[in-house]
């Protein structure tokens, strides 16, 4: 079954940002109720952008969400010490919001994961930047899923990044993606695939007709989450979709009740 | 490139039957008009419906199409006298749809395509039905590209259609169409894959998004051309949208023009 991972609760967005300095729970919570009921199995909370204030803006953040929160949250923070605050502070299993193969990254979150209940984003970054090729994001992928597997990760725990980069930059980065995760998922058939959806459509117009468009392809390739906005209607839609069209919907039931409740169109 | 063969011009519909009954060229020109603008890639001309008036109805939509055809037509008929007497008339390479492996068709339409200049619509069917699973698709589909090959059709003349069935009578029929083109795309990658593409959808409520959505799955696995309604203009903008996303329109150029001409929306 598909995930969504709501990525709306991010400081780096303005209104956010301006909601968490002015402590304004109203906003918040009004904001993470709707990406909830827009179907999101988990909400991203991002407080990195308020230099200084990320470890008082993630706990503030936290206390208004937790109370009202009917999913699991994702964690986003690079650095381990917020990352320790938060986990303390969820009462559901976590996402974590992301280890990479960067050196700095990855030495700083090991030690964090050792022993924690959670589930874990691996980016395939890595020292040498972002992937240039299907074998260099392949690569990167069976290294962190073997290397979280001695940490205690098992397979189905890890939701790999495979990092989607604009079409528009190079008319050959859809198929790189996708040709990457057809061989991660051979491989390790209970890995997770997620990502940025909306990065493929950078730099374009009518950028929601390819994220949707890509998020078909990518369903069948076996990508099975993403990191993007639950509110936009027409992509949740088509991802219920293409969740029945690979299997993922007994009787299509889950069609037909979005269709009911007038949420899938055509 | 995706390849859209327009299916309107079939006069097992009402509108299209009436038209032919009353040698009504005014809208079948119309009609061809529109599909091309819509930019077909063929025009199927299928005129089985009237008992009785094959040959005169095929003779007579011809004659009508021909003057006004921008794109090559798709001989639709399972009767080889038809198909000599259409192959004549035509002037671009002609589509024949279709042949299969049951033995009466197999055997009728061998002999007309020795030695024809021609592309082939070849349907996984043989004389024990629809296929069930993944390896019939298959292994109907390489007999197929065989024996087509040594009757002078080089991979890239054929057109395999696996023969897509409703998800709504078994939510695995997506999958099973999706694997069987995958291994088929993977042995002879030249050969083209296409479909009926509303069948997938039979029997579901807002068929256009399933259909569209199942085009996008679809195109990542290799299939790249369907049998379908070209005046469909969100499926339209969908499959051109999906054909840049696996590399198939340098610097996105196709997407940008589509847009520009309102074509494609968000």
């Amino acid at each position: 079954m598909f995930e969504v991972i709501g990525e709306r609760i991010n400081t780096s967005r303005k209104l956010v940002r301006q909601a968490v300095a002015d402590r304004d729970a109203d906003y918040i919570i009004d904001d993470v109720k709707k990406q909830q009921e827009a179907g999101a199995h988990y909400i991203d909370v991002n407080a990195g952008a308020r230099i200084g204030h990320e470890m008082d803006d993630m706990n503030w953040l936290l206390d208004t969400i937790q109370p009202i929160a009917t999913v699991p949250l994702a964690l986003d923070s690079p650095d381990p010490a917020v990352l320790e605050m938060a986990y303390k502070k969820v009462e559901k299993t976590p996402m974590v919001n992301s280890i990479s193969l960067e050196k700095e990254r990855y030495d700083a979150m090991m030690p964090f994961l050792a022993g924690k209940d959670c589930r874990i984003i691996a980016l395939c970054m890595d020292d040498n930047g972002m992937p240039t090729s299907a074998d260099d994001i392949v690569g990167r992928a069976f290294t962190l899923i073997e290397e979280l597997g001695k940490a205690g990760l098992s397979e189905d725990r890890v939701y790999v990044d495979p990092l989607i980069q604009p079409i528009s930059t190079d008319v050959k980065n859809g198929l790189l993606v996708y040709d990457a995760v057809r061989t991660i998922k051979t491989k390790y058939p209970k890995v997770h695939i997620t990502g940025g959806l909306s990065n493929i459509s950078y730099g374009l117009p009518e950028r929601r007709i390819v994220n949707r468009t890509f998020v078909s392809l990518m369903v069948g390739a076996g990508m099975d989450s993403a990191i993007m906005d639950p509110l936009d209607a027409k992509i949740m839609a088509t991802i219920k979709t293409a969740d029945m069209l690979v299997g993922n919907d007994p009787f299509c039931a889950g069609f037909m009740k979005g269709v009911r409740a007038g949420a899938i169109a055509s």
